[in-house]
């Protein structure tokens, strides 16, 4: 018989989140699951690892695998940790998510659930990442179930570019809504931040982050941001090189 | 008389390391200085932002600048403090560092120097980034004086194109041995981890994060990697765009 593959499932909303609930029970119908996932609410870590302090796991039983274990880190140390601690070996596949909150656009770079996912494919895996356009805790992912589905099934049947993962995002649709699945790019889009500016009891200020989300293209019909707010199920190949391989050589100038 | 350039130095080692006071001192013979750097320690700290709790700023004067403010953020923070907040304008130009420590291959995406001056290319503005080979806090960068100069005024003489930063990074050499300025691409390489666990008096296991770094292209003489180990600066230009064009056309069978 065949041995089923072997799925890692994490996230940034923590182990215990309804998005990685909802990711294991689908990821579970193709392969073994194993879940290592933060042990609290790590969004908007970004590429966070832990080297001036220690990290923790801990055996815990949200969903009932047979190996699943919450760590004190970041979900980029949590994909190091399955990868080089618990399971030593790399994994047939690793899904990150589903995210309470889309990781489309420049959101991308901010978003921790990104960032496990892009750790996973420099390891060597494929990996995918889903990003649910809900903030709540009671999204309802179930809804894109037969998508989440498909695109988990074609990354075991199809090999990707090593290096490259697949960035899923879900709009927030009924089932019967979803317009289908678009292969597109990373839209240019930018947080436009204002600082919420306070006082505390003492006297002093302190701030809140916050801004208002803007796409600077929202002509463009080939863009992650498009496809969401069309009605479809965004797919965005995505990449760990951040070289701008267009301009390397308009800028010879520095050289000389 | 012709206003001077508005320049923002930070970085992610702190604003009182010696890195960032090479650089103020360099940036200063070019323009205004402003200086918003985290008031602590934050390498590795990668794209993070702080969303979940809140920000505090204090008046420094560790470089007797005009505008000198320690930020409790991570770097990211810092640059959209700087600029939505204190400057409330996007400075002619931002450099970052000089990280104790190479920005270089794959280090560029856990570096939150690197991150500080993805923001800042968020933001518009030309920004370069200084890493540099020596993690020693006895690091003399002043040795790479010429060239973090020369660097600096072309930057501010060549426009580059907008969303695109200047990733440079300065081998442990003396002066008068740095071979010149390559214009090169990031390396693919990655960290092979190993945990080092250890018990903790109580008898729990906790665990650091330890590794080995490797160039999976060793023999490739156009990356990053290569002009350090051949006593060259490097310079990559760099984005904040992760979206694999090459692989869009190859991967629409997720559309079906």
């Amino acid at each position: 018989m065949e041995e089923r593959p072997l799925i890692l499932v994490t996230n940034d909303d923590g182990i215990s989140a309804p998005g990685i609930k909802f990711l294991v029970q689908v990821a579970s119908r193709y392969g073994r699951v194993v879940i290592v996932a933060p042990d609290k609410p790590q969004s908007g870590m970004g590429h966070a690892i832990t080297i001036n302090s220690t990290l923790r796991i801990q055996k815990t039983n949200h969903h009932h695998a047979e190996i699943e274990f919450a760590c004190t880190g970041t979900p980029v140390d949590c994909v190091k940790m399955a990868i080089n601690h618990i399971l030593k070996r790399t994994p047939d596949l690793i899904v990150s998510g589903v995210n309470h909150g889309s990781n489309s656009a420049i959101n991308v770079i901010y978003s921790g659930t990104m960032s496990a996912a892009i750790e996973g494919s420099l390891e060597g895996a494929p990996v995918i990442v889903f990003g649910g356009c809900d903030y709540s805790v009671e999204a309802d992912f179930t809804q894109a179930d037969k998508f989440v589905s498909k695109i988990i099934e074609r990354s075991l049947s199809h090999k990707m570019p090593k290096g490259v993962c697949l960035n899923v995002n879900i709009p927030k649709l009924k089932a019967e809504d979803f317009k289908g699945i678009k292969v597109v790019r990373q839209a240019r889009a930018n947080w436009v931040e204002r600082f919420d500016e306070r006082k505390d009891p003492y006297g002093n200020n302190y701030y809140w982050l916050t801004g208002e989300f803007v796409n600077f293209e929202p002509e463009a019909t080939d863009t992650d941001e498009w496809a969401l707010a069309n009605g479809y199920i965004s797919v965005v190949p995505t990449q760990a090189d951040l070289t701008a391989h267009q301009v390397l050589n308009d800028i010879k100038y520095f050289e000389n």
